[in-house]
């Protein structure tokens, strides 16, 4: 680099949040503070604007304005489900030579994590002084090193009040009503719709995440005795419930598309398809439909809902808790690559709980490596009989979806 | 009645709103302001709790429990889909009769109206003293007479709000997405998707209502046509989208479901079921596809979403004004029922608008036959070329809905 100072990118990676543009925000806000920091990039569509030279300047941006930005939910820079090989960092790294940039910031999970080491590792090889740091983002909360992640606390927010508004629903029209929740491989948003109970007998009642092996024999027995006892069913499952056959996992939704669309990571497309609550809903009305109706003498209704895209996007109902440390994330992974503690020039911000009640979060950096590729599943110590969720996971919850309203009940 | 006073029955029907106990609160509330009222009884599960004789008392209901009660969404005393018949009505009015009930209120949409309308007319057939008060709400926005329903403008809310959310997540992951939103028979709420506009190229882009004679040709047109401009596009469908062939109307979730379930008042199920916006998603990944991967250079990205029940149960992000009215309409009721005013000791509460700007509405009392069975379709005064809504709706619909939050936009 020709002087002192040079050039900060930031860019934006995978499935939108709530909060991810706190995060953007905080790494902007931290910038300015910072006199190493020349001119703030905006990477538009993440890597893919890296490399097509497609930036936004981001500093005479005005504080209102940012301050807006912060509390709008999804990328304001725009995102990409891109996930760079080594010929595609190659051409990352050149674009940062060319535009003088030595700090790289990257909001996203652990593909984004991933795509940082290698670009990270790469700069070391060549001698080229470049700080990378990932800032956390997803929904998922699967995230290793981390206690949780931001964007997971709004849409598990999300997923708690929209369970508990449908819970209140189906005590007024009873029937069993299934809701299909996000993730993939991880149960830590299914598992948020825990949160919406209030009473003994509210739903969810029975919870299913792709962590435990799903048996249509179980879930129908489960429906059959929550039904009989209640007259009704509130169901949370995950879109990544699968079956184990011999070794092997296979998705109750794939049975449910035969087939189905693949991702550029290799990911089985899931969500924005309504094919596995209506699959289910159609098993529990062909097997349980006349069996429960000669139980309870009344005709089974049965639905199904797949909150779908609204969980990381829907606007105003952010958990403030989450939107706060979406901030924090952003602003610690400056001050992390400025500072290099610990000799991490390079890393990624990682969230610790240092105190339970009242709750307290702390922030520190760890390497790429520990965030990188892999991801970290629901601990299956807070399932309970294949089919709910127990209070240690809510008292690990709580806090990060914040207070829930009470609802007011006349039976 | 063997005394000057006598008792109320309250009772709430059908699909469940965000402020039915808005309604229910104001009711009762008034019910404690007139002497002629002796016990309020809350039916359990609408008409069925009355056949049953399935009561919850509700004079010494607290004060501070009401209030939450009021703010909760769905049916607190529970719901029923039962669309008495006469010999269900002679019953019913044997009931009112034993318990000696002089006033009986019905919180729910046209087929409630022509519940109290059977009664009514029963109990002045057979001299009985009894005040019929239909309390109208439908998420629908369907009601004749009324200038709009309560339930209506916090439905609309939640469809605004999701679909500006969700046009904020295809702005940064671009491509296709289809939401279906409520409405079997009107396009009411999915008109509402118009409100998430903020800017000129926000989504919806493209809006279909069941007023509207739906096209396979000219849907897969109007994308292509908004995709090659803006190489994504939202769409907000309504679930009750339908073809004309011949003089005869067919729905397009028929030919998805290739059949499907039918209710008790003989409609079709269309909700809870993800069946059209996976039909009309293959729809177009089939005929797109391939046209516009060669127009735009990259892969077509398809995804839909059923907002499904969340959109009338979703607490916490009421419209305001919605709330307020739903409450006055319940307290207006007992006030009618009571006063009896142009002689109408029964029939439902209506709304006027009053003045736009401010907006400011008032209540008047008008006939149960004037609200019962027909419905009102959306005005197609507010279609533009089929497949979008004006401005004049907007301003209809704006002071229902209340403020948005004003999305940060960085490009």
């Amino acid at each position: 680099m020709p002087s002192g100072k040079s050039n900060a990118v930031i860019g934006q990676s995978g499935g939108p949040t709530a909060v991810i543009n706190q995060s953007l925000v905080g790494v902007i806000e931290e910038l300015h503070q910072h006199a190493e920091i020349d001119r703030i990039l905006g990477a538009k569509h993440g890597v893919r604007g890296i490399i097509n030279n497609d930036f936004i300047p981001l500093n005479g941006v005005a504080a209102d304005l940012l301050e807006r930005v912060a509390q709008t939910p999804s990328s304001a820079l725009g995102s990409t489900r891109d996930k760079p090989d080594e010929a595609y960092c190659v051409k990352l790294l050149e674009s940062f030579k060319k535009n003088n940039v030595g700090y790289f910031f990257y909001i996203g999970g652990n593909d984004s994590a991933d795509t940082a080491r290698i670009v990270s590792e790469m700069a070391i090889k060549e001698g080229y002084p470049l700080h990378v740091y990932h800032v956390p983002k997803t929904i998922d909360n699967d995230l290793r090193t981390t206690d949780h992640c931001p964007g997971y606390g709004s849409a598990a927010r999300f997923v708690a009040l929209a369970v508990m508004g449908d819970d209140l629903d189906n005590r007024s029209l009873k029937g069993v009503k299934i809701d299909i929740i996000m993730g993939r491989d991880a149960g830590w948003l299914t598992a948020a719709s825990a949160l919406a109970r209030q009473g003994e007998n509210d739903g969810p009642h029975l919870i299913y995440v792709p962590e435990v092996n799903f048996s249509d024999d179980q879930f129908l027995a489960d429906i059959d005795r929550v039904y009989t006892r209640l007259g009704r069913c509130v169901i949370a499952a995950s879109e990544g419930i699968r079956y184990k056959v011999g070794d092997k996992n296979s998705l109750v939704t794939e049975k449910a598309m035969q087939g189905g669309e693949v991702d550029a990571h290799g990911n089985k497309q899931l969500s924005g398809t309504g094919a596995l609550g209506d699959y289910l809903s159609e098993m529990v009305k062909t097997k349980l439909g006349i069996p429960l109706q000669q139980k309870t003498g009344s005709k089974l209704r049965v639905r199904a809902d797949t909150f779908g895209y609204l969980q990381r996007s829907f606007p105003g109902i952010v958990s403030s808790s989450d939107a706060h440390e979406a901030r924090l994330c952003g602003r610690m992974a400056v001050q992390y690559a400025i500072a290099a503690p610990e000799g991490l020039s390079s890393g990624s911000v990682a969230i610790k709980r240092v105190s339970e009640e009242p709750y307290k979060a702390d922030f520190f950096p760890t390497a790429l490596t520990n965030v990188a590729r892999q991801t970290k599943p629901l601990d299956t110590g807070f399932v309970v009989n294949g089919c709910d969720i127990n209070s240690a996971f809510i008292r690990y919850a709580r806090p990060l979806v914040g207070p829930l309203p009470i609802a007011g009940r006349l039976f």
